[in-house]
């Protein structure tokens, strides 16, 4: 039984799609049990009528909510009482083995670090983001929870997301690369010099060189490696460039009688092809190296996205992955 | 009379099509003069049956040639008759206002700041990159040069991004944004949280605080100011997403009989918005702050992109951009 605590309140959709999600998640799986932590009063109304195991979910009043906008450091100090608080204390305590959010990103990239803590050896929990890509998708590993940090890091975050690839999405041998401005070992930044030699030094892992950017969406490698900044830059621009490309491909077939037929036609294959494209059913991005799973899922997510999300903590359970990345990174340290 | 030096060996076309342009520019405008540096036995016939005022073109035998794929530092150490390094001696000995090269990326900007130098003042002399937004186009600054710098030199990017903006494209109070993975004063690393204030504290340009890459496409400032590494990610980012998302669009209408209808009848639509959304037209990548103007025009370019980047030269030297830099930046270091 893989335990999983939901942090019902974060969220566009909160917590209504959070308590629904959570509830399709319990329905699809007999091997999860869930703790739906927030304020009490607002989600036991919401359970009314639904119908599912209840051996297997509790809800764990927790009064005090973390609004968007709050800076992490002083919301995780001072909110002691709220969802993410008491949800990542219960991974330190291994009382749960998974948290799922869609709630502040910032508060849970804090509160991953600081409440849930660190495997052994893990000097740095990156945030890991799946992105789709032509051949089929990438993981982009640290996609936004360390900045400034060492090569050492980058060494471990290869080894974390190739067990995460390998164990969640059956890749056998998954390919790294290090996210670079160009393909030549010498190239880039002290960071990424410094790293390259370490990586391609580094066993049990299948370093192809550098990925360089403009690769990236064509699937230049299953394992990116980065530092977060590169990383969050790397994961914006791909929203935002896909965003701005498709609404000025609207805007432009609009403008002509022509456009405008065709693009009636078009729509179902786009359509298909914006679902393919898309990282959604993959579930949330994971921060590896910590107690137990941490995923933050979209802060858009509906019922479907927070299921996804839920289940996936399902397969790291069920795979031993935290075991696996402890083990590795112990043989990496010693 | 504005003197430009044009590199006629280095890109994918030369040096048929850098001959060409260069003489179409000298059609366009009365008020250049070109050099065509280069393996003069080669440039010769290329000039033969093309008409021109020969009194404002001359070829410079630079018998050596720098290939794509070696050392940058090496290149420029060993080719000293190469046209790269003659065309930019003529800059640093102020022989020539300005130098075109479709050549080497590597070697043009290792080049530029050793061989061509810097403005009395200038710590670093940033790759500018003009790219197409929703709203028009921004100019990314530094796309490319120079890795692992400080807030100090960002500031610099800030005030001649601003001047080339506003002189160049008559952009009257440029917008400028820092490039950063979160909008508050206090997100990023250390870099960006030391360059924030600064910024907000620098006469003379109009900043408006992190511009987050998501919103880069929909145009975020006019001049987004970074270090290199990530600039280059940005950039590369921008052109893999869209090869990508087109390439699959174009996949998943030939998937279906009414995709393909409707592919051919938006055709027209498209075209039309990729000749937009490219930045072609706005000419090279200028290298800012050196004792001239260095462009570094795409390595595929034709005809019509040489020519387009020599006149772009024309405008610099008209509105003594280099003076104005040079001015700005002794006012913002006393």
């Amino acid at each position: 039984m893989i335990r999983i605590v939901v942090d019902a309140m974060g969220g566009d959709h909160a917590p209504a799609c959070n308590v629904e999600g959570a509830v399709d998640a319990l329905q699809k799986s007999e091997d999860i049990s869930v703790v739906l932590a927030g304020q009490a009063e607002k989600i036991r109304p919401l359970l009314e009528g639904l119908s599912y195991d209840a051996s297997r979910l509790s809800v764990l009043d927790c009064p005090e909510v973390i609004e968007t906008g709050e800076s992490p450091v002083f919301a995780i100090q001072k909110k002691r009482d709220s969802s993410l608080v008491r949800g990542l204390r219960m991974i330190r305590e291994q009382e749960a083995d998974a948290f799922v959010s869609c709630g502040s990103t910032g508060a849970l990239l804090v509160g991953g670090q600081t409440i849930a803590g660190r495997l052994k050896g893990v000097q740095r929990a990156p945030l890991a983001a799946v992105i789709p890509t032509a051949k089929g998708f990438s993981l982009l590993i640290d996609s936004g929870a360390n900045v400034d940090v060492k090569a050492k890091n980058l060494q471990q975050y290869a080894v974390m997301g190739s067990l995460y690839m390998k164990h969640m999405f059956g890749i056998e041998d998954p390919s790294v690369g290090l996210v670079n401005i160009g393909t030549e070992e010498e190239k880039g930044n002290a960071l990424t010099r410094e790293a390259y030699p370490l990586l391609a030094a580094t066993e049990g892992i299948r370093f192809i060189g550098n990925a360089e950017a403009r690769d990236i969406p064509e699937g230049a490698a299953d394992v990116l490696v980065c530092e977060a900044f590169t990383g969050n830059v790397v994961l914006k621009m791909y929203e935002g460039v896909a965003k701005t490309l498709f609404s000025q491909i609207k805007k432009a077939l609009k403008s002509s009688a022509l456009g405008s037929i065709g693009g009636l036609l078009i729509k179902p294959s786009l359509k298909g092809l914006l679902t393919t494209f898309s990282a959604d059913t993959k579930g949330g991005a994971p921060m590896l190296g910590l107690n137990g799973l941490v995923v933050k899922a979209h802060g858009n997510s509906k019922k479907d996205q927070v299921s996804t999300a839920i289940l996936q903590c399902l397969d790291f359970g069920a795979h031993d992955i935290k075991d696996k990345i402890r083990d590795a990174i112990g043989r990496l340290e010693s």
